[in-house]
């Protein structure tokens, strides 16, 4: 990675570019290989090899494609900016699987200011709309910026109560394909004193599987993330479980339980979430954490998995050697349950840096499962993929 | 008072409802009189030289007026049970201000049972009428005694739906003096197979400073207090304060911000009483109380004070000796600030039963107010009486 504040020359952004958008690079695997290798440009010359030796495809992005997002990218003004840059947000570069690139469409000023995420259910309630407007509004007349995900609902509130003061939308498809369709207008208008914001390719579109990394940038770059209405097993749950896993402030609206919109929110108040009544009980929480260096993660069990992984490609048996003791030696010491780093330096014998260069390699053959905190676990071939 | 589950004689019962009839004398200091004089008739005999000494009236009551009340709940068929006594319940007896009489209209039966009190705001909303009926019914359905004050509201709701299983209502004044009137056919509903309860004399008309005094005894029967739907500055925030004070489960659901009604049950919320969803939230709660004895009042700092005092007499200003060493010592080393008894024992170089008499004649001549746990405050002349 570069120095915090230094901007990354237009062809060291172009190999970032090309090298995130090669299938099976996620971004913990894109940080490992740039350490590895010393450069992106290094990482995309050695690629072959590395694929070779994972036995995976690891193909680099045409250049075509390459071509047709940058020039996308211009058509709206928008623009890349990698981790390390002046204009990355520090919050989101805290967090472990930081994106590389993030595509920004707007005005970066707002992700300069202390940011708080307001998220909640689709088929929110009138109230809740309400709740959402006025807690938006009040948070953006104290200088915090909104982040949502631009979803119907609750993201929709918030995000429209702070269109004149500059609101931060993270989508989970590329800026070509803002979704929900209906939100095309909104987006663009977000884009005129805010932006939106994505890690994925242009034209992407958005799957069910997008969703849970989108979140993670909307609590990542968050101080603190309020939920508003969020229904048992819904999206806004994973938000909160990213936020506490990234060691964000987790806050929730209480509602009447006989709404079972409120079922998610009110379970995470019974489970410690801090109650927010308005405003002021917001400000109460973050005010204290602004300036001060984003918090390290907190060593929650994690759940979820962000790596994009190569749906076509079987990973190899678990028994099968791989052809290099160190990684088979982790291997051995791995299971299904997440384990953490420091646990496998013990438990394999072999030092810091041996052990990542090998989980780097498992990464990217499609062996191990990274979670938040820099736990791993084993995949199996028999585990849906 | 009488060892656990041995019954008073009629003889006895009516000399402790004549002392605690009498003007001044509150359930504490009926309390300490009956332990330093053995008996309710010898603290009647010694009452002229206690009045006499304290320099308060302490009137007995007319003869007349006492049998008035007998005869009026002789024809409701409702009877006085007296702590100590197997039919008083032992959660309400472990409380420092447990009436030393209860008058009981209806059955005794759901006092036998483990009891949870639902109260809320009288101006309750159709949605917390409805979560405080399926509650309710819930509860009394899993083998609880719904305990409330047959207020308008939350109050009723809890106690229509439970009027099958047996509830228990405790009103603020006399039971020939129902309030609301319009609740007399709830109330006498409920006696069918729960009853109706009170420590006031039969005729009482209950005024605004009955409530909190009620409201002690619903939430000293009651493992846990649930609160649905209280306002800021409500009279369940009282009921909240002395269950924490009592040392019971503080439950609340949780509603919209943007109703006020809920203002003080998510304040609640927020300073950790138990979100409650659905009755098995609160059963997990109570649950595992169910069979312990009652447990000790926790050392919470108290705000109000049920003793009854006789507003026409103004208590002598704090700097005239009493007359005796003892009490003179004591006024010297209390303040405005409630103390323990323990932190007196300490201050005054008395010992723990020469403070407990001088605090009793100085409670009885007005001079010093009781908290809940023990603590004590001085009057001032100056203070609003």
């Amino acid at each position: 990675m570069t120095s915090s504040g230094s901007a990354l020359s237009d062809e060291e952004k172009l190999d970032w570019l090309r090298l995130i958008r090669c299938d099976g690079i996620g971004p913990i695997s894109f940080k490992g290989l740039l350490e590895s290798h010393g450069s992106a440009r290094a990482v995309i010359e050695a690629l072959p090899e590395i694929a070779r030796r994972s036995g995976r495809a690891l193909k680099l992005p045409s250049e075509a494609g390459l071509r047709r997002e940058l020039q996308a990218m211009a058509a709206l003004s928008a623009r890349f900016v990698a981790v390390g840059e002046a204009d990355y947000p520090l919050s989101l570069a805290a967090i472990e699987s930081a994106p590389p690139l993030l595509a920004v469409w707007g005005s970066l000023a707002p992700l300069s200011r202390p940011m708080v995420a307001i998220v909640g259910a689709r088929n929110a309630s009138a109230l809740g709309r309400r709740f959402a407007t006025v807690m938006a509004s009040e948070l953006a007349n104290a200088g915090f910026t909104v982040v949502s995900g631009l979803a119907r609902g609750i993201d929709e509130a918030a995000h429209s109560a702070t269109v004149s003061n500059g609101t931060v939308a993270v989508v989970g498809g590329g800026l070509g394909h803002i979704y929900p369709s209906q939100h095309e207008q909104l987006a663009k208008d977000i884009t005129a004193t805010g932006c939106v914001i994505s890690e994925m390719p242009f034209e992407w579109v958005a799957t069910a599987r997008d969703f849970p990394k989108r979140n993670r940038i909307v609590s990542g770059l968050s101080l603190g993330v309020v939920i508003i209405e969020a229904a048992a097993r819904s999206g806004s749950l994973i938000t909160a479980r990213l936020a506490l896993e990234q060691g964000r402030e987790l806050m929730a609206a209480p509602g009447s339980p006989l709404d079972p919109r409120n079922d998610g929110s009110n379970k995470l108040l019974r489970e410690g979430a801090i109650l927010v009544r308005h405003a002021s009980d917001v400000l109460e929480a973050l005010t204290p954490l602004v300036e001060r260096p984003a918090p390290p993660p907190r060593p929650v069990q994690p759940r979820f998995e962000f790596e994009t992984r190569e749906p076509e490609t079987a990973p190899a048996p678990p028994s099968a050697s791989t052809g290099d003791p160190d990684q088979d030696r982790l291997i051995a010491v791995l299971g299904p349950s997440p384990v953490a780093m420091d646990e496998l330096v013990r438990a394999s014998g072999l030092d810091a840096r041996r052990v990542q260069l090998a989980l780097l390699e498992l990464d990217l053959s499609g062996r191990i499962e990274r979670h938040g905190n820099g736990m791993v676990s084993l995949l199996y071939a028999g585990r849906p993929n």
